[in-house]
């Protein structure tokens, strides 16, 4: 069982900043997200796309932000569960709460603050009838450990970026990296496209379009794939079949939880702490919705910074906290790290 | 009279974050501030001072936080009216507004978004009687622009970092430069201690301690102060006489605008667009209070983007405007600057 002050549920921009802001209050917190990296779409779906719309940044990377995000939140050591989807939520005896992910993975916190997004990111699966029963067996929709394919035969299958840089990537570790698309056209940047046909010149990666891979072949894992291309089906060896159609958000089991949803996203009565129909559970970014709501990565900072606030009268209904300004007060890390403005000196001067 | 569409009042980052999410629905911005340069507090008070919680960036200085939104609104070309203090305003037949100035400069807006942070800063004065009848004919309590003082003599009073830090510039500009302080002790920057303790040992500023200036010698100006040191008292000729001993926020005559105010801050009745019961015009940042406010500058980022949305609706009432991701649509400045992600090729790969 893991324990912590607020457990946040999703790791996207909204998520990390919350950790900051409950850092300030001394209250530590935990992150469960699907995706097996920090940072929400901005890390899974557009981290070389520039944001314009995040105060004092005329431009930035989302990657980038996700990485100063990170760094900014080192010093209060959040705990990460990553590439498990939280599943379940049991109300305890003491107004805590247990949420259990889909591996099985317990956590136990008196605060949830749901940072969803747009919900969790399901891949988008190709309509092959047998395929879920091949999953984690050699069918995988999203890369994880590129070392998984050291030295194997891997099947791409997809037009965009995703498709395009894991078989440029996979050229370097597995044996043999075949990519298929249904059109001859790819839809990608540039050099991504450009690299992959160098290496298709260079017999470094094969490719088969416009084609479809409409079955797989294996009796407990993956043996090979079964491609359409044109009138001809023909079968071709293989450890992975890895289809990258990209994701698409679903709210997922959390629309079961007993929270009140509107068009997807989960209804905060209020904008003063930004907490659900069920005390204790709160909801903060892209997943809310109030009246006025707007879906922006900046909105969420304030949510989830109001939230916080919030989290810790619930917490300690006896204290009354007083906020300090960093400025004046600076950052004291759960590390033992202390960051802080010099302090003027006062000197006589003779 | 200058025309525009919001009339921001106060030049902080909320007003200035404001514009660049106005100029995002086309709206044009026009700001006016009482002290000389944009930025507010963060400018004026705090410049060399770090900041920790501005969302992804682990650490600010306030004057790169102003110099970095000043660089993001760029685009939107905002009009300013700077040194002057809003001090009237009237609501026209059409439901807009005419807002004066100190120095009579007239603005004219169908919104108004007061950004005035803690109030407009008002000196701190020395006192001495006859003070108000120099003010602009030799006594100034902040400085404007520096070259007011090439090759004149001149007086500051203050223990602190503006004190020290003008009188270690005006060395190069005055002819003369006297720092009077009533302790030996000066509180500020331990670098800035130290230069005019160089100054000083070098004979390029005269330092009088523990002293203070109790009056003010001239008639149609400033032609001298007279001293008290101890138990003597003595004049000293100067052109001018710069008592820098801080500034206090007051809200000043906003406070009579027939808005409803809560503890020296503007009641917003919803946190919906933070519309002020005086209906076109809000408060965003600092100035304003409701169930659950943070002064935070984060917040104000917030309070600015809901109150723009709305400042549209009112002003294009029968507009449905959708909002775009800025990763999808760019940024198009006034200007003719146009920021957008690099699109995606389709490019067959053969």
């Amino acid at each position: 069982m893991i324990n912590t002050d607020i457990l946040i549920i999703g790791a996207g921009p909204t998520g990390l900043f919350a950790v900051f802001e409950a850092g300030l209050l001394k209250l530590k917190c935990h992150l469960i997200d699907a995706l097996p990296q920090p940072g929400g779409q901005c890390s899974e779906i557009y981290p070389k796309k520039p944001i314009y719309d995040i105060p004092a940044f005329p431009e930035i990377l989302a990657g980038d932000l996700v990485d100063n995000l990170m760094k900014q939140i080192e010093p209060f050591q959040p705990g990460f569960t990553l590439g498990e989807r939280a599943e379940t939520i049991e109300k305890q005896a003491d107004g805590s709460f247990i949420v259990t992910t889909s591996k099985g993975t317990k956590h136990h916190a008196p605060i949830v603050a749901i940072a969803g997004g747009l919900g969790s990111f399901e891949p988008r699966k190709p309509p092959i009838a047998t395929i879920a029963s091949f999953e984690d067996k050699g069918v995988e929709y999203i890369i994880r450990d590129p070392e998984l394919y050291r030295n194997k035969k891997v099947v791409i299958a997809g037009g965009g970026d995703s498709a395009l840089d894991w078989s440029i990537f996979l050229t370097e570790v597995a044996s043999e990296v075949t990519l298929i698309h249904r059109r001859n056209e790819f839809r990608g940047a540039l050099d991504s496209v450009e690299k992959v046909q160098d290496l298709k010149d260079a017999g470094k990666l094969k490719l088969i379009t416009p084609a479809e891979v409409i079955d797989i072949v294996g009796k407990d894992k993956v043996e090979g794939v079964s491609i359409k291309q044109g009138a001809d089906v023909f079968n071709m060896v293989c450890n992975h079949f890895i289809p990258l159609f990209g994701l698409s958000p679903k709210l997922g089991p959390i629309a079961d939880w007993g929270l009140e949803i509107e068009k997807n996203a989960i209804k905060v009565d209020n904008t003063l702490d930004y907490q659900t129909n069920i005390p204790g559970i709160y909801a903060i970014g892209d997943v809310n919705t109030y009246p006025g709501k707007l879906k922006l990565i900046l909105c969420g900072f304030h949510e989830a910074t109001l939230m916080c606030q919030s989290a810790y009268q619930r917490i300690f209904p006896d204290k009354r906290y007083v906020m300090k300004y960093t400025t004046v007060g600076g950052v004291e890390g759960f590390d033992g790290s202390k960051k802080e403005a010099p302090k003027a000196v006062v000197k006589s001067i003779n």
